[in-house]
């Protein structure tokens, strides 16, 4: 019996020492593993800070959400580990695991998807609160931007909740000055020279007196043969978010020198070869 | 036999003992689990709670599909590691659970997405019954919001059931004042300058008399040229669901305003050069 | 000899008496899990029926699939479980039902997705026969819900087969009254004010006479201006399904009373601007 | 020696007997569950042939089909379980199988796809041959149900072979009375009451003579105000596929009775004011 | 030293002449499964070349692709367990077949799919070298069908080459006789009756001189109110691919009838309602 | 001591043995089996280039990359045996080729996807360098055609990057002749027999001057009747990309002829009924 | 005691040593083949920019990022393999791996697609800073590609940001000359040789004059008859960007051109045919 249970219990301490050093081998791991993860987290988004020239609250947002998820995923490899070490049956929590992984990737892969596009957007500043912006076809003013939707402001009063996976191509409004663009008609009987001496002259009147246009406006010539009509092209730079007053103006400050000049906008035309009835 | 006996009767007590061990050990875990997950479901939702200003009775409903989605989880994880400690082989139960959570990944994914997403439209607010939203395609008023579909009622009086994984992007059109627009054409011929003030002075008077109108209405300015005449826009902020009201008034009394100055809506325009017959 | 078979028998006993043990266990776990199941479904259908105010044949319907599914699942459950105990090697049999289930995923998702939103399209009452509804498209009378399709009667005759995943938003014309919209135009001419008096009477007239209405029909006012006409939107309320003929009986009485009083519906105007060929 | 043998001939024979009875296990259940689902399969096809009212041929068809896929599972999952029992290693036949049913699953489950849909339209007798049909974008009348194409031959004789994935929702349109519908426009200057009324007369005629009209044809009234004419619509029901026929056959008697009553369909109208060039 | 050598052998021998037996074993089953299969997908094809009444040569094809895959599907798992059998770790080679497996299914499904599609495309005799199709938008005549592609000359000379999995409905318009469908529109003040004699009279003088049409051409009657018109259709049979010249000698014979009877097909009418210009 | 020295020596000696002898037979069958697969691909190559009589640069291009795919995966399976056989524990290396697989499959399937579509268009001569083709919605001239990306030149200039991936069905404009297709409109007054001839004879004369034509031009008869005029449509064959300057040189030759004839195309007719102001 | 610990030690010291020998040949292995790896991509790279002639700067970010991701690679297959060795069981760590795997794969394959679609963007030069580029629906001067985003600045001023995955096919404006194209009309009764010769005299005269114009223009002919007018086509190739300028140019000089010789550009025309209201 001695024999015996000298054996066993040499067999059972020999057994609890591995799983004990084991255990510690884990644990040194996974604090190694932590502290490392955690400093090149700090790190790569000091960096990004620095190059991007980012705001802190905003650097500090993702930091957090970089800091948990890496956690989240340390944590869940200690203890399916451990478990393993005392000898459970791990494969049920393994499959569990499964199950709700597959869960999530089916069902709310929407939800996944809209955080890690919600990092992105934020991150690379594709857009800010305020900017005019269009994206998944919705047009208007950014009011929130958040990890899961983005809230825009329509120009007619609604806001829109846009689900950040929706935003693929984002194009933004209010990064640098805008194009004002205004078509004029003249009649294909108007000499068109003229009428574009006139509208340039018409232009640098306009742009004399308003500070919002930071280039031209410059009549770019015959764009298009109408059906009764010549349409000469006017483009100018303007500022951000000026470009339809600046539209406006023009438009009517055009119309006005034509006249002036006594060319108007034509009506349609038509030619009417009368027969009377066969 | 006697010796082999108590050897047996040793490894057995040894394994019954290793089991009830084990089996405490999980359960142990189970409890801790449930309170700390349990525990921090609450304090997370009451402090969303607190942060969005959401209604006790919504935070409620959210608490308790959270908490209950938690417990099957864990219920389904204690069962598969007690039974796998017994002894049963736990490949099958694993591999039941994992046809059918390919079932559900597959067929029903549409519905996981549906309680998916009615949860953050419910969390982050996104629509309150009574709201005027476009979802889907579908415009009118919210009747019901549910975890798995949503019910609006158009106006013309169709009841629509929207199952919530169709809910993109919210246009939620009860979120502040409504812009009105309202675009008035004139004649090439008339003055552009005095029409504009004219209706200026037309808006003025409404805006006077209408205590849902809160900004403006302003006449911006040419808008564009038509094929027969000049169209001036003109916005004004109202309050909400008064928006077409407004834009009803508006019309009317700018046609009015019109007309009491000799400035009529043109018809198309047409200019006929006469051939006879070849 | 004696020694060598008594040492097996004794293990092969323990062995057997293991293996009944466990299969013992097993099924006390299965029919406690059966009943359980069972009464969890019952419950929630009972209570389900009495919140929603079901027809007492549908609860039944889907009381017996959501049954039949649980049972079945189980079953598959204790099967596997214990041919694992006999020692048999349970992986072909897993592997087998793996390879099946993934044919039903992807080859016959259709059919689990139909069942899945049959079931619910059921149980949230979305459509019942008779409805007048939109699905996929299809418009008309419903004349059956199944788990599988919807039949669905168009206004021409034709009767449609909706598999039920097609059914995503549903569209249900006849949950209340609906609203009759008509569109009168007048001259540019006309005195706006006078007709939308004319017309407020005419509709006043026929609302008198007709029970379907429920409300209104009022005049809004100035919905729109077309190239040679006013337009003048009237809405009303009526009992479900009159909607069209009210419309039609309300045409007729506009045209009537502004005919009476000299405003007649203008044809399109154009304004000829005459030269002689060049 | 001897010992020795006798101890390797227990083990050798004690594992014999332990697979023949393995054996023997598999093949009872195998047996078994055979005819368990064998007459499931039978029953309910005469369950369903009862209920339904189907064809023989066509029960026959869905029968074979049913029982061939079962017994082809079972023969898969016996070969398997024999396989493991004889001690070779089952791993690389389920491997085999794994990538053999990923690649029917991603490379074939259209073909899959195409049977299950081909096994339901079949059931749920959606199409005849002979019905006129529009499935898929195709019109036409179906020539054959197939369980993987259906052909349908196209009014300008074109056949189409539509693979049954392809069939979502079935319009069926020889599934009883089609509807007529006609459209007839009056000027703005007729009698709207006299018109409807000598329509009605002008029907009733029709339908006097017309067996295959089973229903009206009924004036409704006013539909809509075109730009020159007003609308009036009848409707009637008629025998399948006589809609078209029936319809002409109104057009034509209408035209006659109004002409009769010196109402004619009108030109488009337009109002021209006269300038002189400017 | 004799007695462990002897035991040992017996292992070593007992384990080869278990490893051969079970290696004779899997060959033999290898042979018979080759054997088995391969009848049965003769047999099947000759059958179905009998039912379907197929090419030889396309037969032949088609054979020799299904009993090429079903060897290459038996060696792959003859080769696994062989491997197996003498003591290698197989899973490696599993999961090389795995990843490999994965690899095709994802990125060469297209490739699969459109192996499995033209299979059936053949099978089913869906399109013959010379028919002239509709395939995936393209029209043309086939010039070539392939396992992976099929060839198809469109009409201005293009050659389309149409992967086979892009092949869903098949529109083919070379299986029996074509529709030849003509429009004639005549004035609202002609006859009707009148214009339908004519014109049954000038389409049944092309039927008597052409052999191409197989039935008719009939008049069916008014098929709709033009703005300017009345629309008489008229269609008939034709020899397949005849159908475009019957329909060009039809639209002359029916002008000239029409002609000769004084019936013009009119221009467009429009009632002008003159006012000088206010 | 010896003894068991003896017995573990010839443990760890037949170990060895085994070892060695089943890395030997493995590299065997790795030799084997690259030779056997080279030879294969090889030898189908060969056949491939003769039956195709393709270009030898191009039959290199693939040959090589068949081959190294074919290397890649049978040095992936050969290391994850060998460090199999010596007793590593295989599994992570199986789940880190898994997850690099699954990356691979979902993020990269469209790189895969490139290639394997790359390769066929390749084997197959789908396009060649000088080819005008239509592909994925993109007209022009092919540049370049590679293994991922295929560049076209638009006739505007631009230079299009196509992923081989986006090429489905090849519009492939440069094999064989192609055709003009011509319609010259006529009025309804004028005699289509005559001018048919007229037009024939015009087309003869170009045919007899223009060597690019290399069947017809027919004129093939009434394609439509137009509101105003009656089309008759003009085809014929033409060298390859000459089809638009032939089509250029028809319209002007059948202007000219039927105004020689005074014929002339018809300007649009309108019938007008005046009524004076009521 | 002595023996049994001595043969314990000696079991001990041997799983020792088989361990250390094991880390030993798995650190070799590592190091071979990250230094075969790395030399391997450093190799690929070289010939790359050699054979492509690639910037220096913009090989080196993509070999650094090569670099990186194979480094990655190895060291968690090093990892797993080491933890594995030490008798822990991997089974866990495989299984958070393959969880985070599938999360990637589902929830961020966005993200995965995005860097390998840019890595091959930057590889294949299919855009440069700078360049006038079509991608994804946008139309802009490319202002930075990065490997998850491209930006691209639009002509009216806005920034867009375009994810690489929504590159596919690029249709690039700045590589080589691109193509005027003027399309002129000119009326039915003007002579169609003269009017040709006109203007490929004006086309002459500008391209003597612009340096930008490299090729023509040149008159190709009449390109189509219009309802009113002949229409004669004229392209050119001009510089890169110079396009819409010599279009414009082109346009100017041939209306000054043709009404030098009294051709104009003829307004729509209308034959009416007069009756008096019936």
């Amino acid at each position: 019996m001695d024999l015996l249970d000298n054996e066993l219990w040499a067999t059972f301490l020999g057994g609890a020492v591995k799983i004990i050093l084991q255990v510690l081998l884990v644990f040194i791991g996974f604090f190694i593993a932590k502290a490392i993860g955690q400093k090149l987290i700090n790190k790569s988004f000091e960096r990004m800070s620095k190059t991007r020239n980012m705001h802190p609250g905003r650097v500090q947002t993702l930091l957090k959400l970089s800091v948990n998820v890496f956690s989240y995923i340390l944590i869940f490899i200690l203890i399916t580990i451990i478990v393993g070490i005392f000898g459970l049956d791990i494969a049920p929590l393994i499959a569990g695991a499964g199950v709700v992984g597959l869960a999530i990737g089916f069902g709310a892969q929407g939800l996944v998807s809209d955080v890690v596009t919600g990092f992105f957007v934020l991150l690379e500043k594709q857009v800010d609160v305020g900017d005019y912006v269009t994206v998944a076809g919705i047009d208007g003013i950014v009011e929130e931007v958040g990890l899961r939707t983005t809230q825009i402001r329509s120009f007619d009063g609604t806001l829109n909740f846009v689900p950040n996976r929706e935003i693929t191509t984002v194009n933004n409004h209010s990064r640098g000055n805008m194009q004002a663009i205004v078509d004029m008609s003249i009649s294909y009987d108007d000499n068109v020279d003229e009428a574009i001496r006139i509208l340039q002259d018409a232009c640098n009147e306009v742009a004399a007196e308003d500070p919002a246009i930071k280039e031209g406006p410059d009549v770019l010539g015959v764009q298009s043969f109408g059906d009764s009509d010549v349409v000469i092209r006017i483009i100018g730079k303007t500022e951000n978010m000026e470009q339809w007053r600046v539209e406006r103006d023009l438009r009517l400050a055009c119309k006005k020198a034509l006249e002036d000049h006594n060319i108007v906008i034509p009506y349609p035309h038509q030619v009417n070869i009368n027969k009377t009835s066969s």
